[in-house]
C-alpha cells in the first residue's frame, strides 16, 4: 500500500485528517475525526487497563501542558533539545541529519554538528528544492514557546514600534531580557510532569515504592520537517509511564516469565542483516537487568496479544552507545514494521539513570543539600540514581525527592515506558487494514463502530421500522451505526472498511420468529439469533475477557 | 467551609495541586493528582455516555489545540476576545471590570471601556496593592500565542541583537511583520475545532443532520487574575458539544419531557431576590425554543441525577441582552451553588445563531460564493443561520458548509452545550465533601478508589496474607486500595475522606466461613458476604445501571 492512498482512506473514513483543512490545512497537525477518536479512546483505555494494572501502586496524573522554563533548564531541554538545521538563500529549511540520511542513505545519528557540516561540504550537497547552496548547520531548539501573561509585553512594544516606525533600543532589549527570564513552553514530552510531581505524589502515596506515574496527553515539538501524517507531527499525544523504584522489586515477577521469547535486534546483531532475532528473556540476563526484561516482555504482550500486531512485525531495537542519550543506561525502541515505510518507532523503554560518585557531590555549593544527598550513599562510594529526579533535586533543592525506605535513604531509579499514541493508531490502521479484501481487521474491542443495523430492504417500511427500533435499543449500550441506503452488499463493504465486527440484518423471517442475522466481518459467516439475545451476544463478543489474564501472566 | 482549607484538603488527598510546586508553583495552573485524575476520567466518561447518547448522530472528535490565526480572525477572537486591564506604575496588573466589581460591589458586565474608565476616575480607585494611581484601561487579548516553526526567526534575531547590542530596525520590523502574518495560537475554547471541521464531518457522516460534534480537551486563556484553584485557570479543560441542525428536529423529544420542571433565574426575576424559580418547561414555550428547553432539561438531569448535585444547588442563569454575546440568540449559564463562593458558572447553553437578510449578502464580493449562499434563502427574505458556520463559510469560501437537506439548501443553526471540566470537578468535590463527618459523598461510580481491602489486624500474618490475596484478585477488575497501617477506625476514616464507597475487612471469621465484612461508607452499615461473591457485589454496586434510562427519558 502506498502512503498517499492510505492517508486518503483514513481521511475519507473519518479516522484522521489535516487540521484546518478548510484553510488549506497546516503542516504537522492532524485531527482525529469521528471514527478515529473512538479508536484513539479505546487505545488509551486499553493502555491504561494494561500498564496501570501491572503493579498496585501505578497511577495516572494530569500535569499542565504549559510549563515554566526552569523545568527545562533542570531537565536539559533548553540546552540540549535541538535539531541541526540548514537552509538555502531562498529560505527552504531542512533538518540537516535527515537530509543527509535521505540523500546519501547513510546513518548520521550521533554525529556532531561539525561532522554534519563536513559531510555537507564534502558531498557538495545543495537545496533539494532550488539547488542553491546550503548554509552552515545551526541548532534549532525544538520546544514551542507559549506566551503567558506579561510575556505579551514584548509584543505590545513591537506593535507600538510597527505603528510609529520608531524603536527604543534599550527598552526593546530590556523587554526581551525580561521576556527570556520567565518563559513558558509547551512540554516537548509528558515525562517531566511526572518527575516534578514525584515529591508530592510520594507523600500522597504514603512513601510506597515502586511508584508509577503515568501521563497520557499532548506534547509539542517544532519539527522542521513534519511528515507521514501521524508519524511525525508538531502536536502529538504520548502515553508514558514513569516507574520509580529502588532495585530488584520486579525480580519476582520476572521469574514467572523468564522463559518467554521476545523479538529483539541487538546492536551486535545489526550487521547480520536480520530484522530481529527471537531470544528467551533469560538468555539476556546479565546483558540487561531483570526488571528491564520483565517490562520488555509486557510491552511485547501488549502489542501481540492486545493490539494483535502480527508477531513478525514487532521488535525491540537496541540503540548504540552513540545513538542513545547519555542519561539512558539502557534504551530500546519499540518498533512496528510498516512495509514501504520500514520499521517505525512507536515507543521506547528507557532506563533513565546515572552513576553518581561521592566526589560528584563536591560541585554542590549548598552544604545542607549536599549532606542530605550524602545520606543516599550509606557506606558506598557510588550509587545509581534516576537521572531526572537527580536533576530536579539539584535545581529545586527539594529534598522530598529522597525517600526513606526501611531506614535507608534512596533517590529512586527511573524506568520509562514511552509510547506515541498517534504513531500507534497509525500503525494499527496500517497493519490491520487489508487493502485487497477492503477489510479493516481490528479486534472487536478496538472497533469504532461495534455493530451495524440494517433493514434488508430499504423499501419495506416494516423492515426499516423494526431495524430502527433495534438500533434505538442497542445504541444506548453500544456504538451502533444504522444504515439503510444502497444494496446490502454495499452496506456490508462500508462496514468492513471501517472495521465493524458485526452487522445485524432485519429480514422477512424477523417477523416470523423474532430472529435477526448477525454477520461476522472476517469470516462473512452469518448466524441467526433471537432479538432478545443480541445484547448478551455483543457484550460477550466485545469484551476483552482475556486482558486480566494477560496482565497477570 | 473556607476555600483555603478546602484546597488544602484537595492537595493532601491527591485530587489536585499547584503545577510545578517544587519550583514555587505557577499561577493559574493546576495538576490533577493520582486520585483527581481518576475522578476527572470518570466525569469525562459519564459526560460522553450521557451527552453523546442523546441523539444517534453525535460524535466526538479531537482537533489540534494549536490553531492558525485565520481561524480566530474568522471567529472574531483576534478582534474581540479581550479583557480590559489597568495597571499601576509599579506594574501591578488587574482586570478592570473585576476590580470594580469587587471593590465597589457593582455589576459592570456589558459596560464599554469608556464607561469603565469613567468609573475608575470618578471613584478615584487606586491600586489595591500599593495604592498608587491606575492607568487608563486598555484591551488585552486573552489568547495564548504558540511559536511554531519559522516564527522563532524573530527570537533568533532578538537573540543576535542582545549579543551584539546592535539593532537593525528595518530587519526587525520586517521580521515582526512576517511573524504577525502567520501566527499560531493555543485555542481559547474547544468549539472552533468543531466549526472548522463541519464541512469534513458532514461528508463523513453522509450529510445527515442533526450532527453533533463534541470535543473534550484543553483550552488556554491569558487570564489576568487566575484564582480559586480550578475555577479560573490559564490552562483548563472543556467538554463541549456543538449540535448542528435545521429547526425542529428535537420537538418530538421535547414533547416527552415538557411537563418536567427546571430551576431557572430569568432576567425578569432577578429583582425578586430569589436564587431561582422552579418552572415547567412548557410554561417557557414561546419564550425559548423547544429544542433549547429540551436540552436544558437534559443538562439538569445530568447534574441532579448523574452527578447527584443537590437540587437546590443547581440553576440556569439567563444572561441579559447586554451581558450576552451578540451571536448568542439565547444564552443561559449553568450554575452550581458553592456556599461562600456563591453561584459558580460551570457550563452554558448557547444558541449561536444570527439572523441573515438578503441585503446582508451584498457585502460579499465573490459573486460565485454569493449566489451559492443565496440558495439558502429559497423564497424567504431572512434566514437564521449558525453564527460560526457563517463566519467560517465567508472566510474560507468553502461551500461544503451549505448542506442539501430534502432538496433544500441550509446553513445549519448551532446549539452549544459547553462545560468547564475542572470547574465541575471542583464543584463536585466542594458540594459532596461533608467537612463535619469527614465523608466525601461521591456516587459509587464516581469514586476514585472503588473499594479498599484491610486485614483486621496488621500484626496477624494470616490476616495480612489473606487480605493481600483478595486485593491482588480484585485489583485487576476494580480500582482497589490496600491498607494495613493504623487502627481499623483510622483506615475507615482515611477512605471516607476520599469517597471510597466500600471497605472490605478480613478478620478471624474469614478463616472459618470464607466471608468478609463490607462496610458502606455513608451508613457505616456492615454486611458479611462470601469471598466468592465480592466481585459480583462490586460490579452491581458500581454500575450506573440507570444511565440508559435517564438518557432515554
Amino acid at each position: 500500500m502506498d502512503i498517499e492512498s492510505f492517508i486518503k482512506f483514513c481521511e475519507e473514513k473519518g479516522f484522521f485528517y489535516n487540521s484546518e483543512e478548510i484553510y488549506g490545512g497546516k503542516t504537522g497537525f492532524y485531527d482525529y475525526g469521528s471514527l478515529g477518536k473512538i479508536l484513539e479512546l479505546k487505545f488509551e483505555n486499553l493502555w491504561r487497563n494494561f500498564f496501570l494494572k501491572l503493579y498496585p501502586n501505578f497511577w495516572e496524573i494530569e500535569p499542565s501542558e504549559v510549563m515554566k522554563d526552569v523545568v527545562f533548564k533542570a531537565s536539559g531541554h533548553l540546552e540540549l533539545f535541538n535539531d541541526p538545521i540548514t537552509e538555502c538563500k531562498n529560505g527552504h529549511r531542512f533538518r540537516a541529519d535527515k537530509l543527509i540520511e535521505e540523500t546519501l542513505k547513510i546513518k548520521v545519528e550521533g554525529l556532531s554538528i561539525k561532522e554534519i557540516n563536513e559531510i555537507i561540504r564534502e558531498k557538495k550537497m545543495l537545496c533539494p528544492i532550488c539547488k542553491s547552496e546550503l548554509s552552515e548547520v545551526r541548532l534549532f531548539n525544538l520546544m514551542v514557546p507559549a506566551m503567558i501573561g506579561p510575556e505579551q509585553d514584548l509584543f505590545l512594544l513591537l506593535e507600538d514600534y510597527l505603528k510609529s516606525g520608531k524603536i527604543d533600543k534599550e527598552e526593546l532589549l530590556e523587554s526581551y531580557r525580561r521576556f527570556k527570564e520567565n518563559r513558558y513552553f509547551l512540554r516537548p514530552e509528558t515525562a517531566q510532569g511526572a518527575y516534578v510531581n514525584f515529591p508530592i505524589e510520594i507523600i500522597i502515596n504514603r512513601y510506597k515504592l515502586p511508584l508509577g506515574l503515568a501521563i497520557i496527553g499532548k506534547a509539542y515539538r517544532n519539527e522542521i520537517s513534519p511528515r507521514n501524517a501521524l508519524i511525525r507531527m508538531r502536536e502529538f499525544k504520548q502515553a508514558e509511564l514513569q516507574i520509580f523504584f529502588v532495585s530488584n522489586e520486579f525480580d519476582e515477577l520476572y521469574e514467572r516469565v523468564k522463559d518467554k521469547e521476545i523479538n529483539v535486534l541487538l546492536v551486535r546483531d545489526r550487521e547480520r542483516g536480520n530484522d530481529f532475532i527471537k531470544v528467551k528473556l533469560r538468555d539476556l540476563e546479565g546483558y540487561l537487568p531483570k526488571f528491564y526484561l520483565y517490562f520488555m516482555y509486557k510491552i511485547q504482550q501488549f502489542y501481540l496479544d492486545v493490539l494483535r500486531i502480527p508477531k513478525d512485525r514487532f521488535r525491540f531495537y537496541e540503540l548504540s552507545e552513540k545513538e542513545k542519550a547519555f542519561y539512558n543506561m539502557y534504551h530500546f525502541d519499540v518498533e512496528v514494521y510498516l512495509d514501504s515505510l520500514g520499521w517505525i518507532e512507536v515507543g521506547g523503554i528507557h532506563f533513565r539513570a546515572i552513576k553518581l560518585r561521592r566526589e560528584d557531590l563536591e560541585r554542590i555549593g549548598d552544604r545542607e543539600l549536599r549532606e542530605k544527598i550524602l545520606e543516599i550513599f550509606g557506606d558506598k562510594e557510588e550509587v545509581i540514581v534516576g537521572y531526572d529526579l537527580w536533576k530536579h533535586l539539584i535545581y529545586s533543592k527539594n529534598t522530598n525527592f529522597i525517600v526513606n525506605i526501611n531506614n535507608r535513604k534512596v533517590l529512586p531509579i527511573e524506568l520509562e515506558l514511552s509510547f506515541g499514541v498517534d504513531r500507534n493508531i497509525f500503525s494499527i490502521l496500517w497493519v490491520l487494514y487489508d487493502e485487497r479484501s477492503g477489510i479493516l481487521k481490528l479486534p472487536p474491542y478496538l472497533a469504532p463502530i461495534e455493530v451495524a443495523v440494517f433493514p434488508l430492504l430499504e423499501s419495506k417500511d416494516k423492515h426499516v421500522e423494526k431495524a430502527r427500533e433495534i438500533f434505538e435499543e442497542l445504541r444506548l449500550s453500544f456504538i451502533v451505526y444504522y444504515d439503510d441506503s444502497g444494496s446490502i452488499g454495499k452496506r456490508y463493504r462500508r462496514q468492513d472498511s471501517i472495521g465493524t465486527p458485526f452487522c445485524i440484518t432485519i429480514d422477512e423471517r424477523t417477523f416470523e420468529d423474532n430472529t435477526v442475522t448477525i454477520r461476522y466481518r472476517d469470516t462473512k459467516e452469518q448466524i441467526r439469533i433471537k432479538v432478545s439475545d443480541i445484547k448478551e451476544f455483543l457484550k460477550k463478543e466485545l469484551n476483552i475477557y482475556f486482558l486480566e489474564d494477560i496482565v497477570r501472566n
